[in-house]
């Protein structure tokens, strides 16, 4: 059994993250952290995330616990994130960090305290992400140059505020780097009214929105006669908690470094 | 038998024309009208098209042939359109009309005719799209104002050089319509970088642009809980031109009026 | 405010009423029934659900709490509704009924009580599916004797134990209704091997399984030249107890009669 | 410029090779041959394919014409293949074989004449069909046995008198083979009526079939929360056309040896 925190438990990320470990039957939930100051420190973790008692009360600190647990999980901020792999890094356990918007100073810091203690830092741990990633740079390399078009189609739910995805963006990146090609200058993020016809290199992105779409990214690759369609679908927020909690159990047999969940997956 | 004859015959989309009338087996092909000064008029009209000899020639000047005909199909430019609309009310000839880009007075004119003769009057022929137009304003009355957010993708090849296509927007206003809303105000074509959270009134379009993809038109309806999505997909750009002939021979039993493919399709 | 109650509300489909009833600002859960000698009688509606304590104790029996609803809402087996209707009927309730299953005799039943109190009774409560029912009867008319081939094809979780679904046999028949077909003898539920070519009459099914699909049904229509798709995909089982909430209020304004959820959304 | 000739040029798929070659700007067509006895033989190669005359007469028997070519291309029948690949050993000609139905001896012989010529053989030449046994090889090790339900849907035009489709069962197989799985057991052809669950390991397949749908295939991987669908759609036969003239290109460095199309996009 592999023991597992959560770091910021008490957020929307943090409770689908305490569901994942509890429904893992390789893993135990060790504990989860909260503000020290907020007023759920002591409470059930099971009863926050709605998953009825499990004996585990949260903690205001993550030093409270840390002895009890193989890996923590922790999807906050950057400076939150690394204050806990400063304590992880000291006392041997390993890290499962999907925490976004890390400049550069951070990064590096993230990357040293890699050389003590094994730690998956990615920005999206879904395994069908991961390996899309993986699928499309093959793609690329077979059809880029061969009078293929590429356009990444992305849709999700009324509340998202920014276009295209995140993923969106991940996904045209791992193409546009298989190819040589430049996101800044290839990538079209607009098509409206005269448009003229579309050049070879381009990489074009499409955003819908609507209703309670988890999040869905389809990459075409079009030329005359054939199309090929890579797809994406998530159904539940819950895919990312369950590839941050196999990331964990795939920690516990590395030496310190930092990797990502294409090594998680074995497509390196 | 419904005598067809096809104006602007050595257009792109004219060639269509005579070989959708060439394969409907009501249909016979009574002549191809080009201009004057062409080198094709006196060439045979199937062998313009690529369907063997059929012993048709082109000629230059409607009148040669108007009298041995029953419907002319013009989907050419407004000027000639009227030209010809002119001489088949005059004649009590029956027309099909694809022609797009009418000012307000050309559209009155057309009307005026259509006082002495049938004729069908409509930017896009296919079945499939007429059909479409029909089902999403049911569709927008039934779901747009019970949560329901409203989406219209389109997929077009390489070389299409304007966005959204013109078969997308009639699908928005089609949904706008039904809503009492206004696609001036409530369209939105574009979405990048912070665009903050989806209002329920807004119809966004996306547009797809790759390889050899014919037409493809995606409405989609997306709540909390379910999407309904209608798509149309051309494989094939005869579609068009046998809904016109499907319109033609629909003609032969109307008064004088001015109709549309809603009309021809039975679905007033 | 609609005062609702639920019948079943200790099974699956029961607790996701119970939520539906809740989330509707309109609505208030005014009981839930379950069987009499259940450990539940007593507990807490909204603790069962998982919705938090609401006040609202379980009982073991309708008549306990009938006279302080507007409407009951049962999905259960045909016994138990039809003593339910039963009681409704005496004392001039409302009912909404999902439940399946029901003999020729029970229905006959069924329609009798229809007489003394308005009821919908429906297989499928979904807005979005009974919508799609009435716009496939419309395209099929159109499109189905014009040379469009005519297929359903479904996909479900891995769990479901039929084929096709219930759903796709509702579209199917929907289409062949308006067709003047007869899916015993033009519905094709299996190809494999050798089949020899497609007949036009026949309506083809094909079913997928895998995952924790919730529900999702298309039906092609497909010519020479183009195809429509009408595609129906469900996120949540909550869609089913929205549709049932809605005929719940739709019923406060009715007479005594028998309505399906075509007669709620208006599409009759 | 690669000189090719081509194989039982006066069959449907003859002719889309025909007009692969010419209009490929590295190619020059050097012959078709037809049966001996065809009261083709003479006539013009361009003029059969719908080309406009090219000066290139059809001849009854290869080797009329083969000192002047560098590859056949062959999608014939068993037996002519091998009498063709005799003849193209013995005068050192290269070939790309698309012939189908091959049975072990024919398979063995073809291997031995392999050891003096270099020769491509695939059942499908697509680009995007084999990028997509790759991609989905690769799938399949990464997900197969982590949750994910494998699912094939294909759908082709009216006409077609088998099912599932060849490339349908060559992507089950890729799958398969990668998950040391037998499709003769774990293959699952049809759903109807008192399914059960389904099971993890098996691999299921729906035939979809309408209208002039060229051919579409989808690999679907779900599991719980998410998936990812991999799909394919041609929309022009003159793609396995397209992909022949490439492997012919190809071959033209290559040493003695049997080849397939993973090899020829340099996918292995």
């Amino acid at each position: 059994m592999t023991r597992i925190a959560v770091s910021g438990a008490a957020g929307r990320m943090g409770k689908m993250l305490l569901e994942a470990v509890e429904r893992d039957e390789q893993a135990s939930l060790a504990g989860g952290v909260v503000r020290p100051d907020s007023s759920l420190v002591g409470a059930d973790a099971g009863e926050l995330a709605g998953l009825g008692r499990l004996g585990v009360p949260l903690v205001g600190k993550l030093d409270e616990i840390i002895d009890d647990i193989d890996v923590l999980i922790d999807f906050t901020t950057p400076t939150l994130t690394l204050a806990n792999l400063a304590l992880c890094a000291e006392r041997g356990k390993r890290m499962v960090i999907g925490t976004t918007g890390l400049d550069d100073d951070q990064q590096a810091a993230l990357a040293d305290y890699a050389g003590q203690v094994p730690l998956v830092f990615a920005a999206n741990m879904s395994t069908g992400v991961n390996l899309s990633l993986n699928l499309l740079a093959t793609a690329a390399r077979a059809l880029g140059d061969a009078g293929f078009d590429i356009e990444v189609i992305e849709a999700h739910h009324r509340h998202k505020v920014d276009a295209p995805s995140g993923t969106a963006l991940m996904m045209g990146r791992a193409v546009a780097e298989a190819l040589g090609r430049d996101l800044q200058k290839d990538g079209v993020f607009q098509r409206v009214g005269h448009t003229g016809a579309r050049s070879a290199r381009e990489i074009g992105f499409s955003t819908v929105r609507g209703g309670d779409i988890v999040g869905e990214h389809t990459v075409l690759f079009a030329a005359e006669g054939e199309r090929l369609e890579l797809s994406h679908k998530a159904s539940s927020r819950l895919t990312f908690g369950r590839g941050a909690v196999r990331a964990a159990h795939w920690l516990m047999t590395r030496d310190a470094g930092q990797y990502d969940m294409q090594d998680v997956l074995g497509l390196k």
